[in-house]
């Protein structure tokens, strides 16, 4: 199957570029209330379920354990940009469980915001506290500590701060993450292929608390009521995912991932909403991600309007011209 | 007509993502040699056919009255990276003419090369000249100035200079570039869709000097001959049209543009290559040139092991471990 074009992006009076793609929306029941595109093949999930990911470190007691409040259980969702205080919040994650920024394993990658990249040029090199995912594997190394395990290969898909994320992951998504379907993400820890109709019904799990344990959908709650209040914790400065939560609050739920992932919650609606764009373009699955809030989502005139530039982005050249625009196509109304 | 995959992205054992795109290959008599997808659509070239629109630099005579040579000369054809030796020979050919920076009116942009942008940003912000597009922009301004006319409005359609770069596209095109086919380009001067086939036809006629003056055809390989002799100063270090006029010299001629546009020339083969890719991924686009050079261009042992990292990449994560790879599909064999 062929996926739909679902974004265009257009030059002048003609369509530069043009993104597939597939949408599923499911309810908590597992119901499918929308399908674009083919949504039974795996997808790497990558960053989009960082959420899941980080229900451990509540759900074991090591969010409580450190005192760690919106801001870190943000931190422990996020992909963020490295700005100044994301980098602080993760290293104050991390003394509280009495570690080093040593003990991360991610890597290092210059802040992904270009003033927190040039303030880290002036005084030397970017480290793993930069890395758009220390807040997630801070969230790991301070899981192990509370569970009284050696954090030192926390990332390794057999240890079991990784075990517990696997079984949070199949939990959500109803699927067994087969070794077949695992591969290696870019912070190094393990990411498993999940078809995004599993991936929309474990969004809706974590935006209801559906079809889960009161505990694991207590801590879910926990962790999309942090993100909602602390949206600039989870990405950064004029990032599509803190401005849509800025926007809406608790009522939307929406995390990145790379590779044109996009998983995000109605929670109002009890809806779980999955994106892949094929080429993995970041432009197109925001765009996507938008059309979808802007089609499930009740919205009154002035949300309307604050949503339409993350819906349709004008193109500016560097002369700040209005040179096209990214527009979502027919195949997702 | 739905593009085919040329280019799967694999992570693990899946393929994570997949470009679409388009192939036209031409010889210089307007013979499809090879066709892709879908070649008769109007294509924005964007940076891709900077060579040709510097054919007036040298043609007007501007090159020799102002002294260019090869590193000029290539940078008038470049997409560079702003490192300081490509800033530094812009300032040259300005200087050359008489002309300040100021003149340049393709905007400011933070150099591609993370290192430069780095050392600009130790004392102060970017300039138009470290636009990737500087150096055609020098070459509009010299031109300008060797034709007499007032340089202020040089980047306008309408203006002396963009008529002439106009008139040597519709020649190596075979197109009449109109109005409802013309956008503003990045750096503000126009781009007019051509389809792919045309582009093709017309690097076949740029790689030969067939089919057009043989004025034309001495100024055409002039700029091959600088950008084989200065391949660096046409894009910059670690870039794929750099390494490969570094690896082959005369014998292929490429460049990038835009929105996963690559047009390139096999003068021995007397072959034009142009290439889109829909979703407009540069990764994509890349691969599939590199793919096309392999088809075409004969290659001894060691010129193949040179040529496959640029065919096949090896996708390394933020640790240096190996993730997974850019792969041609066999639609491109």
């Amino acid at each position: 199957m062929t996926n739909p074009v679902l974004i265009e992006v257009t030059r002048g009076l003609l369509v530069e570029s043009r993104h597939r793609g597939a949408v599923a929306v499911v309810d908590a029941a597992g119901t499918m209330v929308l399908e674009i595109g083919e949504a039974a093949t795996p997808v790497f999930p990558r960053s989009a379920v960082k959420a899941l990911q980080a229900l451990p470190l509540v759900e074991r007691g090591a969010a409580d354990r450190y005192g760690f409040g919106d801001e870190e259980l943000a931190l422990a969702c996020a992909s963020h940009s490295g700005e100044p205080a994301h980098v602080a919040g993760v290293e104050r994650m991390l003394a509280k469980a009495g570690l080093d920024p040593q003990a991360l394993r991610c890597g290092a990658h210059w802040p992904i915001a270009q003033a927190a990249a040039a303030a880290v040029e002036r005084t030397g090199a970017p480290s793993a506290l930069h890395n758009n995912c220390s807040g997630k594997h801070a969230g790991f190394l301070c899981l192990a500590c509370a569970m009284g395990v050696d954090h030192a290969e926390y990332f390794r898909p057999e240890h079991p701060v990784q075990r517990e994320v696997r079984a949070v992951l199949e939990d959500f998504t109803g699927t067994a993450l087969v070794k077949e379907r695992c591969a290696i993400d870019g912070c190094s820890v393990p990411t498993w292929a999940v078809p995004l109709r599993n991936l929309a019904h474990a969004f809706a799990k974590f935006g209801t608390g559906q079809g889960v344990s009161p505990e694991r959908a207590r801590a879910a709650a926990r962790l999309r009521h942090a993100c909602a209040r602390k949206p600039w914790h989870v990405a950064g400065t004029g990032r599509f995912c803190t401005e849509v939560m800025q926007l809406f609050g608790t009522r939307v739920f929406v995390k990145t991932g790379a590779e044109g992932v996009f998983c995000g919650a109605l929670p109002q609606q009890g809806l779980g909403i999955a994106i892949k764009c094929d080429d993995g373009a970041s432009r197109a699955a925001q765009a996507v991600m938008a059309g979808v809030i802007a089609r499930f989502l009740p919205l009154d005139a002035t949300e309307r309007a604050a949503l339409a530039p993350l819906l349709h982005p004008t193109l500016r050249n560097w002369n700040g011209l209005d040179v096209g625009a990214v527009r979502v196509t027919d195949a997702l109304q």
